[in-house]
């Protein structure tokens, strides 16, 4: 069977990921990458990926810079079936026209409306009505554990209502010289803030209220919630619906995680690449019940937790897996996906010998 | 009538303020300070009060120091009629049978544990618990702004289940050299978290529940609320339960205050000493309504807000004031507390000249 | 004797803290302040000093705002001697024309370049240069340590050559919720960086050459020194000199003031407004000779330090003041300026009575 | 030929570095790792090395933790024929009777004094003096820094005197929740600082003075240096010998490497193990000369720059590579250890299939 060839559009925080994590797949090809830059950003890519330029004045700009171009946006449109547009916020709509005219299909990014693609996407909580469709929108890091979160309890019949806040962070690293923010706390403006609108996109029922605001670090969201349940329940239960789920890993404070840079450091013991973390990490033993009301808190690294989702998605629209199981299957295979950090077996790492 | 006599015992972040508003009440008398270093610290207040050391080691090293020493706390407690207690958590619990011995009325902090006075303090909600008592507490500055708060809407019918969520700096500027976080939060270990339980040692009927979390930044907390209402009821019911209560004063998203940074720059411009906010500042616009149930957040002068509630125990204790409302008066008036930072008169400061 | 009028356009964090030192002067006074905001920035201030629309836009969206508007920039200028720009870099050189049409004496502040004034300006270096000019630049803070530092040194005859590392606080409070830098170092792009050039045009013949980086703290920059003495000198003869300079002041890390959230501490602890440090605070104890080389590290409160120098700018323009010494009398008088912070007697506070 | 056996004692950030390197080398044998943690810090290991227990009590926690525990510290010397210790500070010095009783080579890190071994090493400066020895210290990695470029000029012929200001990161990222600073620079309390006397102990004749600080960051320092050269010089000559010698890597503003987190974003990209950085990064475009001084910048990353040198110190201590060259081309070539991290071909990341 011939691989699915895809191209990235935008080597970014997500783009550089997401190429990664297709270039990981056995059923998929990655064409190449596309962007506007011509700096240290795309020079250490230059060498690993076929790179193309997004614009014309790009195009003009990294021959001037050195850097060996494989062509135009529409020269990479040309040789993909799958197009996953990573560029910053608002550039994927006006980016659209090209890809529906190159007749590839599209995936976007939370950054985007819903109603740009009209689909937005979870793996775990509506594969099945993206198979086959043009386009999707993977939603945003903050939604994607939300629906993970709260789809687990909701598919457990225990969520009745949930009131959560979020404290998001700054800015990512790379870029945390420019526009962070310094010993303070930044509220959003608004109540309800966007997140939990962005989350009935994937979970239409879901009662759900959102408040967030900016924290001084760089690296990870850190949610807090508070669950309304359908009936007073165990911890037990709650605690066994979370693990039920895909794509959600326990963490725990007596195992001294302590704190967001622990689990940060957590991920660069294990090897992965970036110090990245796919998976929502809950923490177990914060996880409290009160007669028919939950507490619990977790851990989204922002940088990471789309890329599988955005790997589902292509096959999703390509129709090349039957159903959300049998695409995260492979995804949290190859990507090596766990569902707790410490009792596992540890895989080897890269540079282990057997 | 002759004035109260109080001294101050621990001059560090809550210590040194509550000497300052002492000297500014007309009916108190500050007779000293008592603390155990010999720094920049207390340096910086010898020329301003008289200095007493609260142990024989302290007393020694003061000396060598070169400092003028007035006596040990002993002598102070011998010249006072009531001692407030600003020592480090857990130290006032060890110096009470001293203060008892002596025979002085007694206030301690929030670090100290309820038991330890039989007795939780917050001027608008329990006043008149404290009336002649021999001592009491003055709760956390969390807890100060929770009672407040959640005692205005309570007082007001409205209240019948508060859920919060709340971030907390992670060190006092002074000491942020020390023991501070980096890039990072740091969730309570437990939830719930304390300060629910400790706020009902003053509000004992309410439904409450906290997780807590310390921030990356070392001045003031930051509270968000998810509040069940008695019933469905309007906005406008809301702020005007707010804008009754004593020591709330609201701010403004609209008026450019959207971060923890602008209030504290607000306060500097508004000549207050060490640029302290003692009210519990509520973003107005933030306060949502949605049926039944209110969304609000607000700001918390963690080294400032319990201080005119010290100054009103201390009135409490003596039974020099009848009532919270005429010791209130006199607190907020004396410190030029207010209810709105931007909307009412400036008042001059005191560089000004007419 | 007549004041001399003066105004202040642009209420940022210079201009506000000008205004309240012109307040404070008894030769001076203040006609107004003006400004193009409309926000909590500009509505505290709105009380205090008569408030000027610095251009037609900023008037009409202030009378939208409710302010009290007493008129336009042009209107200010016709009431006053000397005008102090304080607007944010580069404005002050397009509004340079409108004040020289008013026939107004006028300061500049150091985001503006030396040529568009001619003259630029510290007090002890040169006040005698501007007396009777039409116009002087009051150098940026980093220059304003620097002269004042490194011209001791010079003066006493000491100083061959100096090479500095400044760190400087990424970005002032008020505004660290936007453009901040975190958890990072950002060098300047160029060595050497404009400081010493901006310096000699101060200090002509100083051999001098800086580098500057961007720390991620939010208040005062910290200069470190390697000084090429003319001669081997004691460590004695360095101190002595920079002790008979006019506002610099020792801090001591044996004192405990060990890092620059201790000595902003202690600024509130004084009871300074806003906290300002309005003298270079240098470590005595970390003044280090080695035969003819000596080594220095002080600490600049950069939003405060060129609030004396453009006091002084002032008299210098106006001729009110027949030089240095008796124009810092006065401004160093009123503002309560100190050569040490701990070993004089602490003035009283302005709470204190008596 | 056997592989050298190799134990390491201390598994926290150079430890665990340590321990991966050992096991790429082809001539070298990780037999185990010793610590007396038992939390994720050592658990994430446990699958991946055989762990030992450093103490008798840390054996038993690590039992009760279920940890699978091949032995203790004894157990481990007992099968070794180098041990390295990457000790918290000082307990090195403690363990060393316990290796020279097991009759093993030792290998320190910089935490201890030169006087505990009686000889400092980083590989380029001085391997010869090593071979064979029983013991060295591998010096910490703001001095492996220094030698590295200082020494670098030095054999050129170019440096005749060093004045550097060094700022350090406050603490590692992994407890940044523990003793952080924010919001401000915390100046070492001496001048001069430890570094320049413990670059001496490589590099004897050397005139350098440092002053040092920690800066408000978590990762990586960064030293600032004015050259007095031997001699006027161009400004190729000096980046020819920074070229020339190994281990020192040159970055650019130009390719948007502009501050510290842009370089640690960088490694990420460049698939690091950690995204670790083993090279000093030099800034090329601000090395600057004038006449006979020359300015430079520098970034360290301290997590893992001496772990190279600890694996050249192995082969030193037994002898098993004739000179510092053969060591380091096998140490180099197995990190993917580079000299520009953008204009060399990139190799292709452990993910990448061929």
């Amino acid at each position: 069977m011939s691989k699915i060839r895809v191209g990235v559009n935008g080597y970014g925080v997500i783009g550089k990921r997401v190429a990664d994590a297709v270039a990981l797949q056995p059923d998929m090809e990655l064409v190449g990458i596309a962007d506007v830059v011509t700096d240290w950003r795309i020079q250490s890519a230059a060498g690993r990926f076929p790179l193309f330029a997004s614009t014309d004045e790009a195009r003009e700009a990294m021959g001037r810079a050195g850097l060996s171009v494989a062509g135009g946006l529409e020269d990479l449109l040309g040789q993909v079936d799958v197009i996953a547009d990573t560029t910053p916020k608002h550039v994927a709509a006006v980016n659209l026209p090209r890809y529906r005219e190159a007749g590839v299909k599209v995936i976007l990014q939370g950054g985007e409306a819903h109603e740009t693609t009209g689909h937005s996407f979870v793996a775990q909580a509506n594969f099945d009505s993206a198979l086959g469709r043009d386009m999707t929108r993977v939603v945003s890091c903050n939604t994607t554990s939300i629906v993970r979160v709260l789809g687990a309890l909701q598919d457990a019949g225990l969520l009745a209502k949930a009131r959560g806040v979020l404290i998001r962070r700054a800015t990512d690293p790379w870029e945390s010289h420019l526009g962070g923010i310094m010993n303070t706390m930044v509220p959003e403006p608004k109540i309800p803030s966007h997140q939990g609108p962005d989350a009935q996109t994937v979970l239409p029922g879901l009662d759900l209220v959102t408040i967030a605001a900016k924290g001084a670090h760089t690296q990870t969201h850190n949610h807090y919630w508070t669950l309304q349940l359908t009936r007073a329940a165990s911890r037990e239960e709650v605690l066994a619906a979370l693990r039920a789920a895909p794509r959600i890993a326990f963490i725990r404070m007596a195992d001294g995680l302590v704190a967001l840079n622990s689990t940060i450091e957590l991920m660069k013991d294990l090897g992965r690449p970036r110090g990245d973390m796919w998976e929502v990490a809950v923490w177990e033993d914060l996880v409290t019940v009160q007669g028919d009301e939950a507490f619990l808190t977790y851990q989204v690294y922002n940088e990471a937790i789309v890329v599988p989702e955005t790997i589902d998605a292509i096959r999703a629209l390509t129709e090349t897996a039957p159903n959300a199981a049998a695409s995260m299957k492979i995804t949290d295979s190859t990507l090596g996906m766990r569902k707790d950090f410490l009792t596992e077996n540890v895989p080897a790492l890269p540079g282990d010998h057997p």
